[in-house]
């Protein structure tokens, strides 16, 4: 833990840094966290196998939106972690969280945090290891490190795919975009069930860590879409030094993709979390049977060329011109 | 990567998230980090070691000061995290480091950060493993995440004192509560050189990763000493459920003590990060010569009795009350 700056203390009666943690987070805590009792955590990796790391942050009115329910933050936080192991394909082993809540956040807020948190260790089957709780005077922001581990070598990178290879999209990609809109822009239009499964789509995204598992093998390529697809099949093109074709039309959309702007503002649109890979042709058998077993939907949506960049065409190959996607923070 | 909700493009011309990461991140990542350019880390853990992990936030205007040099910052950003390894008896091996940067942030600040980040890690022989660069309208704010490994079973705990332990602690004591008393309440008096010396180990402060390493198998508990030796050792006394006595005149205290309120202001004052630990009085010869080989200056303050509690008397054996020190946040 590090020190802070002593100040004048303020807000007393209110629970102390300690007693938040003790009574929030280390219920949460797993097999070698120690209760959240000491300095840090120990773990032992399995043998034969490699770990795999990655670190998210979230702010409040950047990430996500003030209002959104507290258990919903806290599972979005840990599910955008989590789905960037499943673009490596690991399994989730544990997490560490960093919080900086502002003086004067609600201690009911911090319970139902934590509420939510508890849910989505449960679901995803990873457990608490650590972190720290601060106060801030900024946005109430989080941070969560998230630890996996998967066999030896088997790890699915960005640049592994190759000319020939086709190209695959998980789920069905625009529902969390409209859900974002409805919520911040109030958006109307469409039926009810498609709002809120689109509003649920934002709010609470799911990794799809027993894909990315499914695909180790299998897949030459993959990643999550977090900045929208078109966004982040730039980064598979690049790191890959291929030019990724997509057939606009064979991309599945949200139902409701017609308030965003229809398939062109769906491919731009972020926060679906889905998987975006490539795989060898002669893979593709066993790569449908795989995804099916972990009720994964699977789509073919193009394939992998010589060049560079990416290439959206539509039924008739001809170019299909989108406004790029990804958000600059600067 | 978390998205963003897309907001106004504002500060064009200005470097974009990913140029930033590749301009100042990507030149420290490690083995297995990729460039920076994946979604998450791979490591290969060592057979037969356990790995640990920490992870600590810092926030501008409450754990260090806003002009304090941006690679002073970078230093202990490191520093504080890798002490928790320390105070496990773990070697560093990696870290993920997340930053909320305020929109108005120089670039300058960015590239100092960096250089100062770059020496720290190769001082303490770390590299980077990921993370995430955001924008944030609140203060800035750095979050890292250490990782570390030891041999399998060999973590020091906060646990283990036992009655009939020595007490020790590492270094002296107040020296960064001086520092940040020069710094922030412009404190006057003493020697240059010892005002000098106050201030870097305030910003400045060095994990105490050897002498860690030379108390596994010796020490029966260690603590690092971040909110100050009476706080921490209080975390010792109740996590071992044992009483602390601690001889406030052997205490090795800092030059400036007065400055602070002398021994009993040095003892509650912060940020000193020295290691606080016990050990059985039959490995205090071992220990001293651990000690000695990584070149660490340790005193025995003290002994560990049936109890609860800190325990602070003077030459004579009289109570010394002290304020209790240890910040709150909330």
């Amino acid at each position: 833990m590090s020190a802070p700056i002593p100040a004048d203390p303020a807000a007393k009666g209110r629970p102390g840094e300690f007693d938040l943690i003790g009574r929030y987070f280390a219920p949460l805590a797993g097999p070698g966290a120690f209760h959240l009792d000491d300095d840090a955590a120990v773990l032992t990796p399995t043998p034969g196998r490699q770990m795999v790391f990655t670190a998210d942050a979230i702010i409040s009115g950047v990430h996500f939106l003030g209002d959104d329910p507290p258990g919903d933050v806290a599972q979005k936080l840990l599910a955008v972690n989590l789905s960037d192991l499943a673009a490596m394909g690991a399994e989730g082993v544990g997490y560490l969280i960093t919080t900086a809540w502002p003086r004067d956040l609600d201690e009911a807020w911090i319970a139902d945090f934590a509420q939510g948190l508890a849910e989505a260790q449960a679901a995803y089957s990873v457990a608490l290891l650590g972190g720290d709780t601060v106060a801030t005077g900024g946005p109430l922001s989080l941070t969560l490190t998230a630890i996996g581990e998967l066999p030896g070598n088997s790890a699915l990178r960005r640049n592994g795919a190759r000319a020939g290879d086709r190209l695959y999209v998980s789920g069905r990609i625009g529902d969390a975009g409209v859900g974002l809109g409805i919520l911040r822009d109030g958006l109307l239009g469409g039926a009810a069930a498609d709002r809120q499964r689109a509003v649920e789509r934002y709010r609470r995204p799911k990794p799809q860590l027993a894909l990315g598992c499914a695909l180790r093998g299998l897949a030459s390529a993959c990643i999550d879409i977090s900045d929208g697809l078109v966004a982040d099949m730039a980064h598979l093109a690049e790191q890959s030094a291929a030019r990724m074709v997509v057939e606009l039309h064979r991309v599945p959309i949200s139902p409701l993709a017609n308030l965003i702007g229809g398939a062109k503002g769906a491919i731009v649109a972020g926060d679906d979390y889905e998987l975006l890979f490539t795989a060898a042709p002669e893979n593709e058998t066993r790569l449908l049977a795989a995804a099916r077993e972990v009720d994964a939907a699977v789509s073919c949506i193009g394939q992998v060329e010589e060049g560079q960049g990416v290439h959206i065409i539509d039924q008739l190959g001809n170019a299909v011109i989108v406004e790029r996607g990804g958000y600059r923070h600067f």
